[in-house]
């Protein structure tokens, strides 16, 4: 109040999703609906085999809106991905695009939609600095559907596209509110076909959005105020509404994440996970992530050989939900000093028992709950099983220091010493 | 899932809004950005003299933005009102709005906005049917930014203008996505000068659109089903997400209201209880509000003589706050079982023991629990010291049938003679 340099404000820019059972089957309206005479359809080799995929094109030639398939998304992107989708995208004159997919599709499909609606532009003008230009998007782009098939990234109401920078071994990304979807449809039945492990792992990525989002640096501490509102970044630090939504997505983990993860066919448990990966998206998408994400780009980028059930085996990959996590119980110990409340209030919002917890234990005691949920899921004992070696920390260290954008939003400085302990502790977990 | 008449979806279609202590000082520059050359600046003649108009002409003056300030609406406006506020903002050929006041304030403005737009339309082209012909609005509105002063309607978040169309003596309103707010600025020194009254009846505004919502038909229970997604009323029925707000803002009633109330200055009270305001009306904006709404509009439109402290006293009025949450006690009596365990939880939310509770009580244990806080807040005994007789209890049922939009939200059928035992009940609260 009487300091103009603090940033004590926030917007709530938030998108238009539709949920329910059922509701892809309207896709073919939403098109009509939008004028659309020729839809790109986005999706994975994988899913384009599966009823997801199925609805959407039933629904659309239901309808009579013409359409064509683009399958050949890679599972975790890269710039040669990208550009292959928005070569298709180019040619084929689209007027809406629908992305049925996980992460990697809907990102794919974002980017695809920019880079068509800017055919001169260049792929690193829009990425974001140091690593690409961060030219802001002026050009308008065309509706694109959003419909999720994994709980996990809540990218279908985010602004962001990540892919993996092959030439630095790092993931980095679009960061624009232009890119975010014009409706994401949050249909539960999409997750029936969800494998365990791809269950397991993208739902600690939303554990993650919503571990990360409420233990951010707090909105009013974030500096500089920005000169003119326009200025501020998408991510603001925690806030009275982010924090809704993490403990929101906090309550929806501990009541179904096992549930969801064991038992394929429990829509119940699958339908609240999915609609928690939507609002924990919505949360961090305005609060913003830090360590554990910071963390895991390189560890994604510089993966050896290490090939999960359930995801496609043409190529090596950490999946994005796995990377994360793997570095949260060193993350939460480090951070637990900086807003030891909010440590022990998501710790409890997850299962633990706190009444007897002392303040300088809370790191730990939210570190050893996250632990135990990786444990029941049973996710990698470490980057040691994920196949890395002690002298990759080094270059993990290097991956890390650009992802400022995000790691600025940690509630605790952390100097290259840091980093590099906060790795070597996650070599092991258990 | 396999009843393709069942509406099971929602949209989440919400604002943009900016929340922090001192945001509205920045006002200059968000009508920089839009471009603006000349803004409306609306409000009543009792803010025209306080703080919150002087925040928003310093920032204006200090970019050297053009504008005029049109200071005339009505406190709970009437048509008559409106139609005065429309003619000056056709005649200033406005490129941007700003509205500073409460519910009257930014519900004149959306509609100065709507038809200087449309220069050509009647009032009644777009007022709801059955009153109304409930036009579509297809022209581009202006730019408008709200900024409350009151932690009640929750305006600033929603596509919705209520007057009261004297010649039925009724509230109606115009309700279109269109009209929502290009941005509502959350600024928590607004409600410094907040008389008690005020906050005291514009609190019970915002309880009662989290206990409706809370309570309303289920999204998934609400038929017919569209034909079209773009049919989808803007009123769904509660729902996963409606809820999430509704449990927030009871919350934050238990915690700050009675504070907020009683100490004019206290800025933490009262900052949440702004913030809670805004939230509740993302909430009931999705999923709808039921009985105590539409009681409260013939109620209003029935005033005789009341007039209550801390409002302009040019004429009687029922403040809205107060013709809603008047009922509330009969209503949710009425509606208990309908969906016991909501009315138990809500009830618990507000601080309530129901460890021991019955379901059959639950109605009636929400009804106490809500009448104890009027109580602590000093609202009058019923209807009857608002000046109404049994006499015109009839009147008041005819007036709330055509408000079938939300009423046919409620959990429970009503007939004519429970709406005429709900009045009835509700001529003495204590
Ligand atoms: N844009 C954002 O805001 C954001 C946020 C977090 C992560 N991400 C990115 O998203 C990507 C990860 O996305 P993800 O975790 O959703 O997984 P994904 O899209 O990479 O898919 C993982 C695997 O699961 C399969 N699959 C997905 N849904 C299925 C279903 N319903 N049935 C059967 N198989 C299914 C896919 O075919 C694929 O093999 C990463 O690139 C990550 O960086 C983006
Ligand atoms: N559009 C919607 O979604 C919606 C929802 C609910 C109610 N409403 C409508 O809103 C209106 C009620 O609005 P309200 O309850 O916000 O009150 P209000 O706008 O009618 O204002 C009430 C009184 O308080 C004074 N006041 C307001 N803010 C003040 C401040 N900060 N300091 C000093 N005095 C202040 C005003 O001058 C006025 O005298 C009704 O017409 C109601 O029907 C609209
Ligand atoms: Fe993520
Ligand atoms: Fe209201």
């Amino acid at each position: 109040m009487n300091d103009e340099r603090v940033c004590r404000c926030k917007k709530m820019a938030c998108s238009t999703v539709r949920y329910g059972i059922g509701v892809t089957r309207e896709i073919g309206m939403d098109m009509e609906n939008f004028g659309a005479k020729k839809v790109c359809l986005m999706t994975d080799p994988n899913l384009a085999k599966l009823t997801p995929v199925k609805t959407v094109v039933d629904s659309l030639t239901k309808h009579s809106v013409n359409f064509d398939v683009y399958d050949k998304v890679r599972v975790e992107p890269t710039e040669a991905s990208l550009e292959d989708s928005i070569k298709f995208a180019k040619e084929g004159k689209f007027d809406a695009y629908v992305a049925v997919g996980g992460g990697s599709v809907m990102d794919t499909c974002k980017a695809a939609n920019l880079y068509a609606s800017d055919p001169e532009a260049e792929l690193l003008d829009y990425v974001n600095a140091p690593i690409g230009k961060g030219k802001p998007v002026l050009v308008p782009l065309k509706p694109l559907i959003a419909v999720p098939t994994t709980s996990g990234t809540g990218s279908e109401t985010t602004g962001v596209t990540i892919f993996d920078y092959r030439p630095l071994k790092a993931k980095t990304g679009i960061a624009n509110r232009a890119l975010r979807p014009t409706l994401g449809i949050i249909d539960p039945n999409h997750t029936l076909t969800l494998p365990e492990r791809v269950c397991a792992y993208s739902g600690f990525d939303v554990l993650c959005h919503a571990l990360e989002s409420f233990t951010a640096i707090p909105y009013s501490e974030r500096t500089p105020c920005p000169t003119n509102p326009i200025l501020r970044p998408a991510y603001q630090g925690s806030n009275p509404v982010s924090d809704v939504w993490a403990r929101y997505a906090l309550q929806v983990m501990r009541k179904y994440f096992e549930r969801a993860v064991y038992n394929q066919d429990d829509l119940e448990a699958r339908s609240h996970m999915h609609l928690a990966s939507t609002m924990a998206g919505v949360g961090f998408g305005n609060a913003g992530v830090h360590l554990c994400h910071g963390l895991s780009y390189p560890i994604s980028g510089n993966v050896r050989t290490f090939q999960p059930e359930g995801y496609s085996k043409d190529h090596p990959i950490v999946p994005h939900g796995l990377s994360v996590v793997i570095s949260a119980p060193a993350v939460f110990s480090f951070t637990g000093s900086a807003c030891p409340e909010r440590h022990l209030e998501a710790a409890e919002l997850l299962g633990a028992d706190v009444a007897n917890a002392k303040r300088d234990d809370a790191g730990k005691i939210l570190a050893d709950t996250v632990r135990g949920y990786m444990r029941i899921m049973k996710v990698e004992n470490g980057l040691a099983e994920l196949g890395f070696k002690k002298e990759d920390i080094p270059t993990l260290v290097q991956g890390t220091l650009p992802q400022h954008r995000i790691t600025k939003l940690a509630p605790r400085e952390q100097s290259e010493e840091d980093l590099a302990e906060l790795f070597e502790k996650s070599f092991s977990i258990y």
